[in-house]
């Protein structure tokens, strides 16, 4: 039961106002691909659900629920579970990948000879490719060059678990043509009373930037909270690491003030929140003096902002931009200076202006 | 002992260094008041904090700790307390005024006989004038029209209790005039390791702005936090209320970058994390079903929210801007609508694209 009302899978009532049902492909079958598949699927939509693992496509298929990934809410019969790709793509009228950053290549060249020409590609992976620096719109417009007019990203403050209980949630949804945006928009758009609400953007870059530094930023919180530091330090590391996420932004061709909407500012709102985050952990085990092996052994699970903090230093350099947080964070995760010689150099930095130090001057 | 290295009243070694002993007035000697104090101290000044209420200051002169806003921290002897307007500004080289928004009118109209004209005056008030709509600065400015040139805001996430700590902590002091801002980062700046970080700006609307409006996001959150929602819905209001305040600002000069920043953003992130604010235990109660009667009686105490968001439509009108989220923040508070009906609304406003629902397209 959602709580403005509307009971899941009231399916009946969507196709009696004559919504029509669209058949889409989700691929990755963990929490975040299953919480989009639920939204969707709210919508009288056809949503087809691949999981790489064939062992966990027939869990979910004889579950009926994503118990290891998403427990406690059942998928309804519009939702099918598939591990073939191409069973997936078949007749599609849109793909949204949901993997892992890492497996968003080798994804898309596996559906590259599947896709329909006329199927949009929505991308709500968050990461940046590790060597290449790429993000995950680039890694799709290298891997299949044709679909750039139908491709589009997706990120915002979107915990899963909480789309999965109906609870209102915003998002973006950017887009190079304003049409695939809206379009998208309007897939997304269908419920009686919506709880996922889609705004739209023409900022690529900026929207994806934000999703994918906002796990390196995640781990500067955890640094700043074992340091037993309080709630100034942890809001002003936000802000700085907001700034310079801008104007690495700026240097790549997004606009400031999509960095002070959803896919920005709310994200690391939300993030802000959560001290459970594998990011957050591994920062609060940096803080206490750990090296990170030991670190990333205890949590036995990739950190995405681990490799993120190494691609923002890389593309700092590339850009010419200065990123006093990244490069210290850098420090402390790779290069062994430890977190009170860290922040004793941040605080004794040259006094600035606010703008001035973030490169906006000549916004 | 503060955490990065240095003890409270370390004065021999700022005086051995040369440092120069300024003579400054802190007006309010409220928590915060007395944080702005401990800073100065630390910094060899000779400050002179003054409290309305000679009780209040015979109590801060005897226990030496304002055991009643601040308990926990001496204060150093560099600090004079009194409750005589005339002491405290006597050759003062600045003053600050700390004092609740709805006293700043009848201070400055008490100090302007006694203000020397070389002085700088920082607002560190935050809130807007109830009537007028007024900023803090406004409100200086109207009553001592000779100060604009020496007359600057502070605005951060700076909460007192962390600052009197030591623990690093940033902030804005925007001016009209930048050597004005720059005086006073400098004033700031002179601790040996310092942990209360100065950023100058020139845009005076939008640091004030950003410290204003948050005292209504806040309530908004305990309204969210009410109805069961979780943190995609918190971040959602506080981002979609940040680019509503956005908007107010740029028609009343600021910049949009402005609210990114420390003032913005990192005041709002700060705010997001306390739940004990009279601000959000109103919109907690209000969330709850009951009356601003019932609720305020409860809290007992004035919530500076309240006032704001009947400001804040105020100024929507006169500027004819949108600020959906002030407006459902008002019909709430004043016009007997249920949070539900409130959220229904909200949801089922027409579709929007990010940038052009905040009024940023022109940026």
């Amino acid at each position: 039961m959602s709580l403005i009302g509307m009971e899941r899978g009231d399916l009946a009532s969507l196709v009696d106002r004559g919504v029509a049902q669209r058949r889409l492909a989700i691929l990755g079958a963990g929490s975040w691909g299953t919480a989009l598949a639920l939204i969707l699927a709210d919508n009288a939509h056809r949503v087809c659900l691949w999981a790489r693992n064939p062992e966990h496509a027939e869990a979910l298929r004889r579950e009926r629920e994503n118990r290891r990934y998403l427990p406690g809410f059942p998928l309804p019969l519009n939702i099918e579970i598939t591990s073939c790709l191409e069973e997936a793509l078949t007749e599609t009228e849109g793909v949204i990948f949901a993997v892992p950053s890492d497996a968003v290549r080798s994804v898309a060249e596996s559906i590259r000879p599947l896709l329909p020409p006329s199927a949009f590609v929505l991308s709500a992976t968050k990461g940046l490719e590790e060597g290449t620096g790429f993000r995950m719109s680039q890694v799709l417009m290298e891997v299949i060059p044709q679909v750039e007019k139908r491709l589009a990203v997706l990120s915002g403050p979107n915990l899963a678990v909480e789309m999965a209980r109906g609870v209102p949630t915003a998002t973006v949804v950017a887009a190079f043509y304003e049409e695939t945006a809206r379009h998208i928009q309007q897939v997304f758009a269908q419920q009686a009373v919506p709880t996922f609400r889609v705004y739209t953007s023409a900022d690529v870059v900026g929207v994806e930037l934000g999703g994918a530094v906002k796990n390196a930023i995640a781990i500067g919180i955890g640094v700043c909270d074992a340091l037993g530091y309080g709630d100034n330090a942890r809001a002003a590391f936000m802000t700085r690491g907001l700034m310079e996420t801008i104007r690495l932004g700026r240097a790549q061709g997004a606009k400031a003030e999509t960095f002070s909407g959803l896919s920005g500012v709310g994200d690391l709102i939300a993030t802000a929140h959560s001290r459970l985050s594998r990011n957050y952990r591994v920062g609060y085990g940096i803080g206490q003096g750990k090296a990170l092996e030991e670190v990333l052994r205890e949590i036995g699970q990739v950190a995405e902002g681990v490799p993120t903090t190494r691609v923002l230093c890389d593309l700092a350099r590339r850009y010419g931009v200065e990123m006093p947080l990244s490069q210290a964070l850098h420090r402390l995760l790779f290069e062994g200076f430890s977190p009170e010689e860290i922040i004793r150099n941040l605080m004794l930095r040259p006094l600035k202006s606010e703008g001035a130090s973030c490169g906006l001057e000549t916004c």
